[in-house]
C-alpha cells in the first residue's frame, strides 16, 4: 500500500479523472468514495482496478480515520459546506474548481482550513501544465524582462455536445463563464503576471446562436486588470464560440514577448525580431494526450505532504487570490463599472 | 493630364507615399507641394518623376484654382488650422491620420468641411487593404453570423529604429498610443463590429526596457468597448514591445470565428471544427509588398469624386466615429473610469 | 429497444462495418443476418454486443415481420434478385454499391422498389462525408459560382494486399475499374455539377505490372462527360497504381475554383488569387478515422424513414442515375465510341 | 562578336523574352528587328544593349547574309508565310508556338524546312524547364516503371488582367484554348508519354463568368488520347478559371507515379507508400525566377547548329506531332466525335 | 504449426520483442524459453498467445531435437558461451546486439558456428528498416554516384528513465557507448560505405549532468575510419544528451548527397540543387510504429534458412566485420592513438 | 568625413564586399585601393560612390599618413609580407581569412603586429552573424548547460561555377579543404566549445566526380578535437559535394543540444524533449541576404578602435588560435597520425 488513502467526495466524470490520477502517483491511492446516489462498491472497484469502499453518508467516510486526504468533486455549491466539514475532521484537502460561487463561502472555507492546519490542492491544475511550467520557467529564466502586459484567454465552445452543459448552464452552478470554465485563464494570467492586483472592469455578452440560449447567465465576457505597481492585462472567456479550442497567450515585457507558443526574446543574441522563434510544448489546446497535469499537480500535492509543506502554486492561497479577481470581475460586469480589490 | 490636381501639405516620409499612391491612380495627380522649409521644385520633380510647383506660403497654394484636391500629410497638431484653410478653398481633402488630438479640433474640422460641401478621405487605408477587405466580406457574406465579440490589436514595437519615433514620442504629436499607431486596429475593429458603440474603458502601462523612455505617454494600452446593443469589443494597442509586428484581429460570431487568416464556420457543411480552415489573405502584418491599400483607397477616393458621392468606407464622418472612440478611451485610461459616448 | 430493425443479407467485410453503423444510429439496430453460410448465432452476437438471429435461407428472414429494413451486404451479382425480393416482402433497404452490374438489373430493381413504394439508401456514402458535405456546402453558398468543369478521380491501388482483390479482379464480379471502385469518384462528380448527362466517352488500359494482371477488365479508365447544358467533367477511375490514395477532386467555376481541400473564391474580397485558401475538411483519402460517412448516412436513411420521406443524396433515384453513366462509359471503353445517355 | 547572328520577325512581348534569351547564350547574339510598325534603331539598340539594325521590310532581312537564324515572333497567322519565307532564305528557325492554326499550314511549313535543309527550334521551352528536364530524367531512369496513364493540364485563368488577351481572344489569332495556351501541357504529356498517339476525343465548354465573354471559341477543353500501344492520357486546358496558375502533372506508371513535384517509387526500397516522397524542382507555376528555359532551350538550339545535328526534345519534326494532336482534338471538339490521326 | 521452433535464452525486455515478432513470420513460433529465473510456462504462453515450453537448465533446452533455432537475448557477456554451445547442439542463430564484449570472445562464436555450419541472424535489424532499405536502394540505383564520404550518428540520451540504464551502465555489461548504442549507426554506415575500413581513431569524453555519472565508461565518443580505398567515415555515439532521439545520417557522393531524409541528385535532370528532394521513409527515430525490422529481418531469415542460404545484409559474417571496427575503435579511445584493423 | 580612412590591399571580388561594408559603417570609410594591376582611380570612385585613391606601388600607400587602416583582400600567400609592411608603417589591420598558409607565416604575423601595437580585425565574421551571436547567446546564458560535444561543419560544392575556384584549387593558393573554406566552420566550433585544443587527428580524401579533378589537396577532410579538459568536437570539411550548401551545427550539453536552429534545453520547465524547440535565426546557409556579419564585424572593430581596445571575437590573438588547430589538423591528416598542439 502506498502512504496515502483518498476519499472521492462526489461521483461523476471529474471524480472519474481524479482516481486515475491519483492512483497513478507514487504515493497515494483512492480508498473510498462518497456520493449522493447509492452505488455498488464491487462495481466502483471493478472500473478503477483497486479496492474502493463506497459510502452514501458523508459523515461516515469523513469519520474513517484512515482516509487521510479527500477530493472534493461535487457540484460547486457543494464545495464550501463539504470542505468546512472535511478540514474539520482533519482531512487534508483536493478541491475542484471553482472553490464556491461566492466570496462569503470562499472566506469560511479559509478560515475552516486554517483553523484545521491541513494542507490544499485546488484544481487549477493548468498551472502544473508543460505549457505554462515552460512559460513560467521562461519568465523567471529573464527571456522576457519584466511582463507589463499579458493577455490569457479562454475560447472554448461548451454546448449541448459538452457533458459539462447540462448543470453548468445555470446560474447556480456555473456561475458566469468566468468562474465556470474561463478561471483557468484568469488564473494563468496571474501566474505569469505574478502580483497584487488593484482593480478590474469587465464588460460581458452572448452569442445569437440559439444553441447557447439555454444559458442563465453571459457566456462572453472580456475583463481587464490593473495591477498595484501598474502593470496591466487582459482575459477573455468565450464559451459561446464555434472554433478550434483556443487557449491563447501573448505577454509583453521589456526584452521580448511570447505569443503561444512562440517567443522573441533580445536576450538571445541576434534572433531574427521579423520571425517569432518557437518553444516545442504540449499546447493545453492541442489534445496532447501525453501531458497530463492532473497527475503532476496531485504528485507534486502528496509528496508536499510528505514534506509537511503547503504545495507550491496551487494551494487554497494561490487559488483564492484568483477567485477574487474573478468575484471582482463578475461584479464589475453586472454593476458596469470598475471594482477595486 | 490626368483630371485631378493634387497639391501635397507637408513634406516627410508620408507624403512620399502618397505622392507615388496619387500619381498611381487612373485619374490624379500631385502637381504642388507646400512645406514650411524652403524646397527646390527641380529635385522635388525629379524625385517624383512629374512637375510639381512648390510652395512656401499655403495660402499661395490654396488660392491656386488648378489644384483640385490637398493632401494634409503635415503634423498631427497642424491638422486641424489647414483642413478648414483648404476646406474654406474649396479643395477636397485627403487626410492623414489622426485627425486630429481633442475632440474640440475634430468637431471644427467637421464643420469647415460640412458647409464647404468638399469630399474627404481620411488614411484609416487599412479598410482598403486585402485583408480587411476579404474580413468584411466573410462577415458580410454571412460565414461567420452576428459578431458578439471582437478583437484587433496593434502589436508594433516603435523604438528609435524607426523613423517616426523622432516626433512620435511627444505627447502633443503622438498623443497616445492608440491615438499614434493603435487607431488602425481600433478603426479596423469598428469596421468587423458595425455599430454605435456605447461606454470604453482603458488600462494604460509602460514598458520598463529603456529604449522606450522617451516617451512622454504610456505606450501600452488596453481598451475594451460595450456596443449600443450589448455587443462588446477590445483592442490592445502595445508600441513598447519587441517582437515581430503582429495585427492580431479575432471576431467571434454566432456562426463561427475567424483568427486573423483562419476562419471556421457552421454555414460551410461538414468543416472540421478541431482545426482552423484558412484564407490566403495578403497579411498587413507579414510586409507582402505586393498590397498597396494606400493606392486602392485613394483610388475609391478619387472615383467617387467622380461620381460626386462621399466614398465608402473612409470618409471623414466614418473616422470622426473612431477618433471619438479613441478620445473616449484616453480619457478613461487617464480619469480611471469608464466613459460614455 | 430503438425503433427499426435491421437484417443483413451476405456476412461479410462490409457486413461488419454496417451492422457497427446501424447500431450506432440512434433509431435502430441490427437483430437478423442473413448467409448462405452456416452461422454460429452466439459469436454473430457477442462480435456485435446484441442479439443476433441468424438465417441461412432468406426466405425466411423475408418473411420475419420484425425486421423492417435490409441491408444488402452481398456480392454484386446477387444485389438484383435479393433487393427485389425484399422489396416485394415490404422492407426498406440499405444496398451496397454497385447496385448492379447491367442496366436491365438495374431498371428491375427499380421497378420493384417502386411498385412495393419502400424507401431507400444507397452506399454512395462518400456524399456524406466531411469532405463532400463542405464541397457541396461550398458550391451551395455561391462560393464558386456556376461550376462549368469539374473533375473527381479515384487512385487506390487494389492489388493482392488489399481484402477486396480477391473477389473484385473477376469481370462478373468486379465489372469495371469505375463500377467496382472509381463509382465513388463519379458519383461525387455528378453531386457537384448537379446536372444531367448528355454524353459520355471513355478510354482504358492496363498496367504492365505483374501484381494487377490477375484482373479480368482494364484497371484505369478515363471517361469524359458532357452535361445537357454544355457542362463537362472527366474522371478517372485508377486501381492499379502504385501510390497514396488520392481522391482528387478539381472543380473550376465562374467566381473561382476547388481544389481537394484548397479553393480561391472571388466573393470573398481582395483572397490573394496567387495562392489557395485552405478549407480543414476530414479528406476521404486522409485516413482520418474521426469522420464515418457509413453512420451519417444511415442515421440520415433512418430519420427520413421516420418522418415518411425519401433520404435526401442517395436514395436509389440518385444513384440509378450514377449508374446509368458508369454503364454508358464502360460500355464506350468497350464500343471505342461516344455513348449518348 | 558570338557566332551566329538573329534576326527577329515581329516586335512585341514575346520578342523581348527572345532577345533576352538570345543574347545570354554563348554563341549567339540578336542583329536585327523585323516589324510592320517604324521602330527606331538607336531605342532598340539601347534597350537591348547592342547594335540592332531595324527592318521594315521582310524580305530586306532575309536578304541580308549576315543573319544566319531567324526567330519568328509575330502572330501565329502569320506564321506559315514568314517560315517558309525565311526557310527558302536559307535561316535557321526559331519559331514561336503555335507553330500554326491549321494543319495545311503546318504541312506546307514542314515542307519548306524540309527542302531548305535548316535547322529548326519551336517553342515548346517547358521541355527545357528545370520541371520537365526532372520529370524525363525521373521516368529515364525507371523510378516510375512504364507509364501507362498520363495527365498533364493548364489551368491559367487568362483575362483582361493579362496582356495577350488584347488579341488572344480572337479564333483567327488564339485559335482554340488549347492551340493558344494549353498546347504547352499536351505537349508536355506527350513528352512523358513518348509514343504515337491513335485517336483523342475532346469536349469543350465556357465559364460563364462575363469577364470571358469576350473570347470566340471555348476556353475549357478537356481531352483524352489512346495510344497505339494502348496507353492513354488526358490534357485539360483552362483559361477561364479564377485560381492559382497551375500545371497539373500526374503521371501512373508499372513501379510508381508522380504527382506535381511528388513521386512514389517502389524501387527506392521501403519507400512509404503512403506519403509522397518530394523532388525540388523549380515548378512553372511556382513563378521561381531563377528558372529561365528559354534560354535553356536556345543554347542547345545553338549548341546543335554549331554540330550540324538537329536540336533535341524541340525540333520542327517533335513539335509538328504535338500540333497534330491538338488540330485532332480541336476538330474532335467541333464534330462532337473521336478523331484518329 | 509452422516450419520451425525457436527457443530463447533469456527472458527480458528484449525476449518480449523477438517472440512477438518471430511468431509474426509466416514460418516460425516460439515454443520454448530458458531463463536463469524460475518461470511459470502457464503464464508466458498466456501473454505470448501460444504454448511455450520453459527450461531453467540451457542444456535441457538445448539436446530438445524439436528446437531448430534458438535466440540469443540474455546480457551481452553471456551471448559467447551460450553461442558456442547453442552452436554445438546444432542450433541456428539469432544473436542480440552487441555479439560480444571483446575480439576473442567474437572469434570464438565465429570458430563454433562454423564448425557447426549453423546459419546466423545478428541483431543489427537498422539494416532491415524502411529508412536504410530505402538509402540502400539510393545508392544502389546509382542517385549518389559514389560515396567518399559518410556520416552516421547514434543521439540518444539513455537515462534513469530508460528500462536498459539498470545494467547498460555497467562496463561488463554495456561495454562502451558504442558497443551497447551506438553500434546501430556505426554499422549501418559500414552498410552505407560498403568497403574494408584500414583504420580508425576515435575520443570519448563525459557529459558533466550528474543524471548520468553512474556510467563507468565515456558515454559519448566520435570515431572517423579510414577505409582501405582511401574513403573516410565517422560516427558518433552520443548516450548522454538531452534532446530528441536522432538517427543522423550524412552520405556524400559524386553524384549527390543524401541528409537523413533529404538527398540531391544530379541524375535527375534539373533538380534544385539549393533545395533538398526528400524521401518519404519511416526514420528510425520518428517513432512511427508501422515500421518493424525485426520482424522483416527475422522473416528474410526463415525465408534464407527454408532455401539452405546465409541471410543477406546481417549475417555473423557481417556483424563480426562491424564489431571488430567498434572494438578497434574503443582501443583507440582508450589508448589515445589510431588503430589499424 | 567619418574618423577612420581604409586602404584596401588587393581588389578582387572580396575588396568589393569590404569596401560596401566599411563604408555602410558609422566611423569609417575606403579611400585608398592598392592593385598590382593598373586600376582607373575615377571607374574604381564610380563603382563605390566615394573618392578613392588608386595605387600601384603598396609602399606609396603605406607611406601615406591619412590612412589609418589597411584592409587585406590579397591571395593568401601574400598576407604575410603585407601585413608585416602594414603594422611596420603602423597601420590597423583588417585581413582576410586565412591568415597565412604555415605556422611560420603566422608567427611572422602576429610578432610584427605586437611590435607595432597596431589592432586587428580578422574576417572570421560567421562570429560576427545572426546565428553565432544567438547561438553564443544561447551557451552563455546557460541554456545548454556545459557543452560537452560539438560538431560544426562546412558542406559546400565549389566547383567550377564559382568563382573561387579558378585559383583556390591551387595547393600554395588554398592550402587545404580546412583551410581555404571549412576554417569557418572550425573556428566557429572553437568558439562554441570555447577551450584549449590539446590534440587533433584528420582524415581526408576526394570526390570521384570528374568536375573536382583540378584541385591539388584532398577536398574533403574530417578532423576530430580533444580539448585539454577532456571535451571533444569534430569538424567536416567538404568542398566537393553536390547539395545545397549547409553549415551543420549539433552541440550536447549537459542541460541540452542545440542543432543548427533548433535546440532543446531541461532549464525552461516542460519543453518537450521529443520535439525540437526552434530559434528563429538568420542562418549562414539560407542565403538571407538580411544579415551582414562584415558590416558588423567592421562596425564593432573600429567601436573598439574608438575606445582604443582590441576587437572582441575576431581579433588577431584569437583567429591565430583556430588557425594553429587547422595546421595541425592538416599535418595529422598528412602524415596519418594524430597531432599536438
Amino acid at each position: 500500500m502506498k502512504k496515502y488513502n483518498v476519499g472521492i467526495i462526489g461521483y461523476g466524470w471529474v471524480a472519474g479523472a481524479h482516481i486515475a490520477a491519483i492512483n497513478a502517483t507514487s504515493n497515494a491511492q483512492v480508498t473510498a468514495v462518497y456520493s449522493s446516489r447509492e452505488l455498488d462498491a464491487a462495481k466502483v472497484s471493478a472500473q478503477h482496478g483497486s479496492s474502493i469502499t463506497v459510502y452514501n453518508d458523508l459523515k461516515k467516510m469523513l469519520a474513517n480515520p484512515d482516509i487521510h486526504v479527500v477530493s472534493v468533486c461535487s457540484y460547486p455549491y457543494d464545495h464550501s459546506k463539504q470542505v468546512i466539514a472535511a478540514a474539520k475532521a482533519g482531512k487534508h484537502l483536493i478541491i475542484e474548481k471553482p472553490l464556491a460561487l461566492n466570496l462569503k463561502d470562499l472566506r469560511a472555507m479559509q478560515e475552516a482550513v486554517k483553523l484545521a492546519k491541513v494542507k490544499t490542492c485546488v484544481c487549477f491544475e493548468c498551472r502544473w501544465s508543460s505549457q505554462f511550467l515552460s512559460i513560467k520557467a521562461t519568465i523567471d529564466r529573464g527571456l522576457l524582462g519584466k511582463v507589463h502586459y499579458g493577455e490569457v484567454d479562454y475560447y472554448h465552445g461548451i454546448g449541448p455536445w459538452y457533458g459539462q452543459f447540462r448543470w453548468n448552464t445555470k446560474k447556480n452552478a456555473g456561475g458566469s463563464s468566468l468562474l465556470s470554465a474561463g478561471c483557468h485563464a484568469l488564473d494563468a494570467l496571474l501566474l505569469c503576471m505574478d502580483g497584487e492586483v488593484d482593480t478590474v472592469t469587465s464588460y460581458a455578452t452572448v452569442s445569437k446562436n440559439k444553441v447557447f440560449a439555454e444559458y442563465e447567465y453571459p457566456t462572453t465576457s472580456v475583463t481587464i486588470l490593473k495591477f498595484k505597481d501598474g502593470r496591466i492585462g487582459k482575459c477573455a472567456s468565450v464559451i459561446d464560440c464555434l472554433q478550434p479550442y483556443y487557449f491563447h497567450t501573448h505577454l509583453v515585457g521589456s526584452e521580448g514577448s511570447l505569443l503561444d507558443n512562440k517567443f522573441h526574446s533580445t536576450t538571445l543574441g541576434g534572433l531574427n525580431k521579423n520571425k517569432w522563434s518557437e518553444l516545442s510544448m504540449k499546447m493545453l489546446d492541442s489534445g496532447d494526450v501525453s501531458d497530463h497535469p492532473y497527475q503532476t499537480q496531485f504528485q507534486a500535492f502528496f509528496d508536499a505532504l510528505e514534506q509537511g509543506k503547503e504545495m507550491p502554486l496551487t494551494s487554497l492561497t494561490e487559488a483564492a487570490k484568483s477567485h477574487e479577481v474573478i468575484f471582482a470581475a463578475d461584479r464589475s460586469a453586472n454593476e458596469g463599472k470598475p471594482v477595486k480589490l
